[in-house]
């Protein structure tokens, strides 16, 4: 595995299990890491219990809290890894211009019929579209939509899975891939265009789905690569 | 692989890639298949040349051409692989009253951007979920979205992925699940409920973006199973 860039990201929702778990799997291959919170005082504590399972990891990166806005002032790249709920309220209050962004976040809905995909824009749209709108001058991409937080926060020490990657700026894409071989061992998969982020969110709704029934943490593997 | 159970399946759009390629695929595994088309003569000739590359393989089903119609008619398990556009209209004409039906059908729309899913009911529907309604005596379940076409009739015993089902009878599940075994030699993987065919369907166009890129014919493999 070859990490040519060790990158300094903020991961908003830094203390929610996505977030933790894909800033423990950069950190833990040497990418710094600031997780954000709405206060330092909820994020620092998070940040320290993370600090403390890479003790000992060759290479590790730094760890730290910070509110969410300082974490992105400190940052390169931006993960955003908050629930849908409120995820557009807060983009829009985040400084995220000339920033490189990953939004993980997946629009999905619950009820007694199990999770499924919401609708975002009458169909036509999706988390990642919608913080490219709210922040025109940073430049969006769609990644890790699909990885189980239990397993980022697993003792595997890679993931059996592939990060599919979407968006419209290569280079922004280039990014999550390279990130993604913190995760998986390997580059993630660039999926094409930021509109099938359509297609990446809600289909965490068919993992969640397979996994009640098989009792397990399904992953998405790319076949014929 | 075990396979107790023999289907007789028609298959709608019989002559097109996908649905010659699975008539194919499931003939060579035991089960019958009357391959459907809009016209009994142009479905004859598909069915000859399916017949021709099964020549040799022993306990292979026999495959024969109908209209659309009469194919349903002989058959317990009917397959719909035709195209989206006009979907609804052939639907709505074929005898589906108590038969298990398969749709593996991909709302995608094509611009210069490449493969998206196609918005259907506003963002609450999917081709699966509009044959249930057209056909509310059959029993619709959705598989085989992303299996290739190129695969299907290629050279390789197996394809390297897994088939999805979704639907909300588990009995019309199981024959899916069950038909799976003939394409990628073991059985389907049930991922819940049919709305989530509106996960499944548009997947395609995430795969088809894939193989663009990589120039491949890439499949979806779950892990953790």
């Amino acid at each position: 595995m070859s990490e040519p860039t060790s990158y300094r990201i903020a991961v908003i929702g830094g203390t929610g299990p996505q977030g933790k778990g894909l800033g423990y799997r950069f950190a833990r291959h040497g990418h710094g890491v600031v997780l954000g919170s709405r206060s330092a005082e909820k994020a620092e504590p998070v940040a320290a219990e993370v600090t403390e399972r890479l003790a000992g990891v060759e290479g590790a990166g730094e760890v730290t809290g910070a509110t969410n806005a300082d974490a992105v002032a400190a940052a390169d790249v931006v993960l955003l890894a908050v629930p849908y709920d409120g995820h557009d309220e807060l983009v829009a209050t985040l400084p995220l211009a000339g920033k490189t962004v990953i939004s993980c976040v997946n629009p999905l809905a619950f009820d007694k019929r199990g999770a499924h995909g919401r609708v975002v824009n009458g169909g036509e749209g999706s988390a990642a579209e919608s913080a490219q709108e709210l922040a025109p001058e940073a430049t969006v991409v769609g990644a890790f939509h699909n990885v189980s937080a239990v397993l980022l926060w697993g003792e595997e020490e890679f993931l059996d899975e592939d990060v599919l990657v979407v968006g419209d700026v290569v280079e922004a894409k280039e990014v999550a891939m390279d990130l993604a071989a913190a995760v998986t061992g390997r580059r993630g998969i660039d999926a094409g265009k930021l509109r099938l982020a359509r297609q990446l969110e809600p289909f965490t709704a068919v993992l969640i789905s397979i996994n009640r029934r098989y009792k397990t943490h399904a992953g998405v593997r790319i076949s014929g690569l």
